[in-house]
């Protein structure tokens, strides 16, 4: 039996979205930049992607940017607005908890003289609002905040946040990297006050190297990637027709019976958790039902390296995370788990189960099963 | 019948690529920065990718980075090379008749404080050696120059160019846009002298949406794309396995049955310029024959503006490009044909008509046959 619990890393394209990578792979295979009838076809694929995923979000096919994926929306989303925006101030903000594409590009910014502030969170990973108010000034460009995290799960109240930015600096940005909401929760930038936005194909069945950034209508950013100008010089280089269309077919099959979809996750979640706390020393970080993300569960397994679980798991078929997937092989202390002080002989043993929408109720069985007839023979081991 | 002669603006992606990007999409999709069998299966395709690639360069896999395509590679080694070496000089050296992603990217240094020669050519595309040698100084950090013309199919002395700014600077980094040559002309970085080299997916029936840049090692270049620290921090990004995977495929296949396939190439060439030179005020820019790449024919058709004859050939099921794709649509005089001073009334009546292994005689003589009916009797509508 496999069971796969790591689509927070990345999922399985689904059929339709392969389809449509296939045929603009094979017969509609032209440059969009193409001023003849392959090229026209092509470029229908594009706009027809554009139009899909601004129905989504309830914007406008405009505001869709196309990027290589979450890491290039993020970076471009960051640096694009600090160096657009230089002359206006120098502060910008963020949280502790962001993904390694937003603190990395923050670390350079630094570096490069803009001033940083990474806000604490609380011991549910959730930014303190009041906090935040007090760090927007006169001279703050940009708030980034994370929409869900990608370790745990916590959900930010991005329309909150935002509010308490623009209230005090209504020229300040608040880029949000929804990477892990996108698909997962209902957003819509134009009410929740967000102007970029950032979203990945890979982690919502859709191909790996595309995704996209929003960008409200009228902000001002700079482009990272120059060349021929495409995407309004937005973004530069011959558009990935096979992964914008297939990106396109992913955004809309996420929505389409949506809130069974996401009853579903959270009958998972709830079922896993369930069962594994059963087992002593088991306990979720983070919080657990509705307001948290419905695919992602964090748990801290006392007395068992995260590593040693993941291959013991692994040996039945069942794939989970330690820590995150996103940093690339790199056995390092989570920046999370530290941020929601989660207790030191915990922080090397937390794995992560995420889910999608075809994952089954029997899935989270065996596997929970599974954990519960491991994890004590591992700390067996452990002792001695 | 349908006759697709645009391949330099992007080619079908072959079987043997599609079907690898099918594999990766369904049961192979994992994400090769996961610790488990699913993330150690998708690392072994881009080992594989990078396997491949370096063998067609007698290079290392080590020098081989993955990136979003030939644009990005651009941005990188020139960004990346420029700001890794600003402390030892400021020239950037590059020719007239790049493509927009050096170009653009030159000007965008140059307003950061580089100085940028940019090097004249001859009537036939070709830089002038001792011009280059003349402008290489001690400031001197990078050279570009484009291995083949997009345009025009211009094939620049690369190994005499990158021997010429070695002998006058050892430190100056060489830098060619092989996307037009790359699976056309053997490349040997090494014994050609090239410290990065760039290459797309999409131009030798791979991917759209990947390409990768050839570091020699210990090259000292910047990073543009910060995040969780994939291939070695110089590319951040969840990688983009089917598009890597399927590159790989591509390389492999494209210098498979190599001369048969290049002198394939040269015949349709030779086959296409000897017919359609036949009609009056239709000639060839730029060389033909064995020094000039294998796949690109530029016309000059007095008397008919491209864009017409290009929707004119359209109608017959043929695809060419009127100048170069690769700008997004736009209508601009090409800076290529300006540079090597075609007379003003031709600069507006240039077609590129680009082949692929896959393009028969037949299909050149249905184009050719086409071409010399509908010349006429457009130049007789101009004439009106």
């Amino acid at each position: 039996m496999e069971v796969y619990l790591d689509n927070s890393a990345t999922t399985r394209c689904s059929k339709r979205v392969q389809e449509t990578v296939l045929r603009t792979m094979d017969s509609d295979y032209g440059n969009p930049s193409s001023l003849h009838k392959k090229g026209i076809q092509a470029e229908a694929y594009v706009k027809d992607a554009a139009f899909k995923i601004a129905k989504t979000l309830k914007a406008a096919e405009k505001e869709i940017l196309f990027t290589s994926g979450g890491t290039e929306s993020n970076n471009l989303a960051l640096m694009g607005a600090a160096l657009a925006n230089r002359r206006t101030g120098r502060r910008l903000i963020t949280t502790q908890t962001e993904h390694a594409s937003v603190l990395n590009v923050m670390a350079f910014l630094e570096e490069a003289g803009f001033e940083v502030l990474y806000l604490p969170v609380d011991k549910d990973g959730i930014i303190l609002l009041d906090a935040l108010r007090e760090a927007v000034n006169e001279e703050t460009i940009l708030v980034s905040v994370m929409h869900v995290n990608n370790e745990i799960g916590a959900v930010q109240p991005i329309e909150q946040a935002a509010a308490a930015v623009h209230e005090k600096n209504p020229k300040a940005l608040f880029h949000t990297d929804a990477v892990q909401s996108y698909g997962k929760l209902q957003i819509r930038p134009k009410k929740m006050g967000i102007d970029l936005l950032s979203v990945s194909g890979h982690k919502i069945h859709g191909p790996k190297g595309v995704g996209f950034l929003y960008i409200k209508d009228g902000t001002k950013i700079r482009p990272l990637m120059l060349g021929g100008g495409q995407q309004a010089g937005m973004r530069s280089g011959t558009l990935n027709v096979p992964g914008i269309a297939g990106m396109g077919e992913a955004a809309a099959e996420a929505y389409e019976d949506f809130e069974a979809k996401i009853s579903h996750l959270y009958s998972l979640k709830e079922r896993l958790i369930h069962q594994v706390t059963k087992t002593e020393g088991i306990t979720v970080n983070g919080k657990t039902g509705r307001d948290s993300a419905p695919h992602i569960v964090s748990l801290a397994v006392s007395g068992v390296r995260s590593e040693v679980l993941l291959h013991a798991l692994e040996e039945h078929g069942i794939y989970v995370s330690a820590g995150s997937a996103c940093s690339s092989n790199k056995h390092t202390v989570s920046h999370t788990l530290e941020a929601i002080h989660l207790e030191p002989a915990l922080l090397d043993s937390a794995v992560r189960f995420s889910f999608c929408a075809d994952t089954s109720l029997e899935d989270i069985d065996y596997a929970a099963g599974k954990l519960a007839e491991i994890v004590p023979v591992l700390r067996r081991y452990a002792r001695r």
